[in-house]
């Protein structure tokens, strides 16, 4: 894979990835999920899962990266989701 | 690519790019997007595009229709984000 494609692909999985913090932190002050969709994070993070395992079917190191990264972030928003509906 | 791994990856597509159905169609019912956070799908958006083009170089087909159609739905919360702050 050369250069240019690595780095479109590190770029993209920062922005896809690094995505989730803002959000979880703003649940995290407010303590208010109310308009966040619960069903829009479990199939997220089903979605995402499948992505991972689909990067280590592929060895595509930029899609393992986000995705396992991804996972921790709407994890934690889901957690929130539960904890103050 | 075998079976298997496409199988896995149109399954990660749907269920990444779906996932933006349900908090679309509740933002839509609520016109609350309170706890939602700007930064995010702002980030969020960029990554896709990033992903996309990714996806474009390695013809890589479920990225590209996942990321494709992500990018659309995304990109409705987003409207609505900036239209009900």
């Amino acid at each position: 894979m050369d250069n240019l494609t690595s780095t479109i692909g590190f770029l993209a999985a920062i922005g896809t990835t690094a995505s989730f913090i803002p959000q979880a932190l703003k649940i995290f002050k407010t303590k208010d999920t109310k308009s966040i969709s619960l069903s829009m994070y479990l199939m997220f993070i089903s979605g995402v899962l499948l992505w991972l395992v689909y990067g280590i079917i592929k060895q595509d190191i930029p899609m393992i990266i986000a995705n396992g990264i991804t996972l921790v972030f709407a994890g934690i928003i889901l957690y929130f989701k539960i904890k103050y509906p």
